[in-house]
C-alpha cells in the first residue's frame, strides 16, 4: 500500500446540515459535485460526507452503532490562541464542545469538538513537531 | 479553519498488533517515536494509533462503543487489479475482508477491509477523477 489516505468519509444523518457545517461554518472548500455526497478537497486527505446508512450499506455492514467510535480527526494549528478561536468557531457553527482546551501532558494545548453527527475533532497546538501535511 | 486534516487517530485495543499491521503488513512508513502511540507520515493526512480507552479519555468521552462507527478511510488506486491485490494484502496481514471488491454503481470498482480493531478501509478505483493527495 502506498503511504496515502485518499479520503476520510464521515457518515451523516443529515447531509445538508453536515455540508453546511463544514462549508459555511468552518469554511472548508467544497467541490462542485451534485448528488448525495459532499466532498471537500483539503491540503491532506479529502473529507467526504455521505449518508450514515448509505455508507454502512456501501461497506456491507449493519448501520446500527452507539457510543465511542474510536476515531478522532486532528487539525493542528500554530498557537494556543488559534486553538481557542477554532473551538469557538466550531461551536458557533453548530458543533458541540466535548472537551475544553487545556494544556496537555505532552506539552501542547488542545480541545475537542463534535460535528453535528458526533464525529470528534481535536484542535491542537504541538510545540514539538509539525504534524501532517504542511500548507503552501 | 484551514483546509487541512493533520492526523486521523484510530483507537486500538492492541497497539503493537495494530502498528505491526500497518507497518509490516501494509508497508506504511512509521515514524521513529517511542511510547504509547504510533504515527505514520503519509502523503496526505498522518495516521495515528493510540489506545482505544486512552483516546476516549483524551477526548473526555466514555470508551464504550458498539457497531458501525460512521467512518471509512479510502485508499484509491490506479486499476481494478490493484484493488484486488491490496485487499488480498490486507487480509494476509491480519485484516478482515468486509465486502469483496465489485463494480460500483458510480462506474468504479471497490471493496472494504477492516483492520484488526475493526476500522473500515475502502480500496477503490475511480476512473472519473483523482481523489485525494496525489503522489510524487
Amino acid at each position: 500500500m502506498k503511504p496515502r489516505i485518499s479520503m476520510i468519509t464521515l457518515g451523516t444523518r443529515d447531509l445538508e446540515r453536515a455540508a453546511r457545517f463544514y462549508e459555511q461554518g468552518l469554511g472548508l472548500p467544497r467541490l462542485p459535485l451534485q448528488g448525495d455526497v459532499a466532498f471537500f478537497s483539503l491540503n491532506g486527505s479529502w473529507l467526504g460526507l455521505y449518508g450514515w446508512d448509505d455508507l454502512a450499506a456501501d461497506a456491507g455492514v449493519a448501520a446500527e452503532g452507539d457510543g465511542f467510535r474510536g476515531v478522532a480527526l486532528a487539525h493542528n494549528v500554530e498557537s494556543k490562541a488559534e486553538v481557542d478561536r477554532l473551538l469557538s468557531e466550531a461551536v458557533g457553527a453548530g458543533g458541540r464542545l466535548v472537551r475544553p482546551a487545556r494544556d496537555t501532558d505532552w506539552g501542547g494545548y488542545s480541545g475537542y469538538f463534535a460535528d453535528p453527527d458526533g464525529h470528534l475533532w481535536e484542535i491542537a497546538w504541538n510545540p514539538h513537531m509539525a504534524v501532517g501535511p504542511q500548507d503552501g
